[in-house]
């Protein structure tokens, strides 16, 4: 975290302000052939509560390219591998106090390979959920992160433009 | 900023985590009887970047309910008034550090009744953009807030539902 004194450009006033600097996240929205979605169910201690959401995470400086880091987050967490890997977009997810961005990527025909290899903080489960229940799951607050819910819809903002 | 020192479930190591507690945000989708997005551009300091956005913020102890907060948000930052709140929806910005929600409002109908007024960090350009080049904008990542295109995402899937 960093804490700097900035002047504003209106009213001339100095005030302190405080931001993160992060390497870039990346998100990943894998289907299986069946076209059930991989998602993992974390806890977060932001909101200290289980959170039902996307692979993904901080692109390290191992990854070649956020791409790089997405395929990798993917593998680790849910054991699962994708042949393709499709950008859906990206966003600075708050440019207010961070400053990095979020590369979303789809990973279609997804199959696992192997089991997953978790950080020491990190206590996932991998849920299987039929893409045609994603929707409902919105509209009934059990997904609520709001990068993933941007994720699904850059992805279904992406199926519009294709059909 | 709170620092937490905390055990994982799984592997029972101790950590420390840094979350934020922070009152929920709200964001506010103003658009006129033209058919207008009421924007803001503003200098956030995370990204060290003018940013094309909606107006919102953190919602006040004076606040009764995010709608009032809205309400107060869009009048200060844009000087505009609707006389409509229509709940969008709502999220967790970032459940992994944040404690927060954000929560989601479409001002229809809305009308300039003053002039902004700005808190002393703020230096904030009102525009106006036709809502019909809005994806434009965001496909040339002109519009590149997370919150703010999940705002745009959440009004089209209404938009969808009720077509």
């Amino acid at each position: 975290m960093e804490k700097k004194l900035v002047r504003s450009p209106r009213t001339n006033k100095e005030m302190e302000v405080h931001t993160f600097h992060s390497s870039p996240w990346t998100m990943v929205l894998p289907i299986t052939a069946e076209q059930e979605v991989v998602m993992i169910r974390q806890y977060r201690h932001g909101t200290e509560a289980v959170s039902l959401e996307l692979p993904g995470g901080l692109v390290e400086s191992e990854d070649g390219t956020p791409d790089d880091g997405a395929r990798r987050e993917l593998l680790e967490e849910t054991g699962y591998h994708s042949p393709s890997l499709l950008k859906l977009g990206e966003c600075y997810p708050q440019p207010a106090i961070l400053s990095n961005k979020c590369y979303f990527f789809l990973a279609e025909h997804a199959v696992k390979v192997r089991k997953p290899v978790l950080d020491d903080g990190e206590d996932i489960q991998v849920i299987k959920m039929p893409l045609m229940e994603i929707m409902s799951k919105i509209r009934h607050s059990e997904i609520d992160n709001g990068m993933v819910l941007l994720a699904f819809s850059l992805f279904w903002m992406k199926q519009k433009r294709l059909s």
